[in-house]
């Protein structure tokens, strides 16, 4: 079937992208801007849909910036927490209603595309202060997003009882290209290796007893 | 309480925005730019808000124009269809999705401003070609929406059972300023009068035995 994925560049998407093509699916990959700082995650993206062959585009929505204030993904007056995943901390990196933009507008493309899925990275080990991560969110997009249109498409969300780690070793399996995939929230050009998301990616390759090929700053 | 209103500049969210009002609501308006022609009807949008003393928004989302092809409203290839609503004629105004995606951006700034409520003015008479008007997709939306955060919007449709008529009646006890309200698709200076949507415009005054005081384009 053909599927439109929500590929951020990161290490699940692009898993699942690789996944997808392991079930025989025809894949096409959406990427996007929503004023985030880590926009290296596009380019990441972008490179990782060269490496597969599977046609990438990127929707920008920077408009949205503006509405979504107070996250410190998006918004430059509220500072990125370093550390590990906290509630407290990591509060501050929740944008608005990202999930349902994100897949409100993939879903846009693929009713163009008569595409016959959705298919988007959430897994079991997204932590509990993204409420737009949950299962019964998921559920309730799945409902709206089949009745979206007489051609509605499905939504796949194969790593929703998955944990990180299990994501890295199913990538092990398909030899993902790991270290074109990006995580780190911080902006800068290498993975800073402290950020919540960089200390997550290196907890999960640990986990998974996958070798990490990432380069981390070594001054941070 | 305090709701984000989908404003379109239309007849139906600005009664919308009236009846929210007269209910005590804190209103804040909300348009979104996606590309459509017909964006003489952000102006309308705006002026109504200035009217009504209430804040107005406007999201910038003409980057997702490139994904929605194949659409009249956004898509200059397909021709705009002129005559009476019919399901062959209007399948080419049908923008991939737009309820979901309008939905999730109201969405996002509820959460962002800690509104109670998201309110759109989906009606009873949207046609079946719209399948992203029917009531079981708003259902699906409202239980997405009160799960996409801790402190979720509700989502208010109360015009779900009303007709184009029954708004008109409304916005007439209301004394909505319809002149300032803006219907037409072609994207003219003045109310072409033979699109489909004037058509309903006319129709629904009518019907309600209001009287219009739209200037329709007397050359049309």
């Amino acid at each position: 079937m053909k599927a439109v994925l929500l590929h951020s560049g990161g290490l699940d998407s692009s898993v699942l992208l690789y996944h997808l093509r392991d079930q025989g699916h025809d894949v096409a990959a959406l990427s996007v801007r929503y004023g985030q700082r880590h926009h290296r995650e596009i380019d990441a993206a972008a490179a990782i849909c060269v490496r597969a062959g599977v046609e990438h585009r990127v929707a920008d929505l920077a408009g949205l910036r503006e509405l979504l204030v107070g996250s410190a993904l998006t918004d430059d007056a509220v500072a990125m927490p370093t550390g590990g995943y906290g509630i407290d901390n990591m509060k501050q990196t929740v944008v608005p209603n990202r999930n349902m933009v994100l897949l409100s507008v993939a879903g846009a493309w693929a009713v163009s595309l008569k595409a016959d899925a959705v298919a988007y990275a959430a897994h079991g080990g997204d932590h509990e202060i993204y409420p737009d991560c949950r299962p019964a969110f998921a559920d309730a997009m799945a409902t709206a997003l089949s009745l979206c249109d007489w051609h509605a498409p499905q939504l796949l969300r194969p790593f929703v009882d998955m944990t990180k780690a299990d994501i890295v070793r199913r990538g092990d399996e398909l030899n993902v290209p790991f270290e074109l995939t990006w995580s780190c929230y911080q902006g800068g050009d290498q993975h800073c290796g402290d950020c919540p998301t960089c200390r997550e990616r290196k907890k999960a390759f640990a986990e998974a007893d996958v070798d990490d090929p990432t380069i981390y700053d070594p001054t941070v």
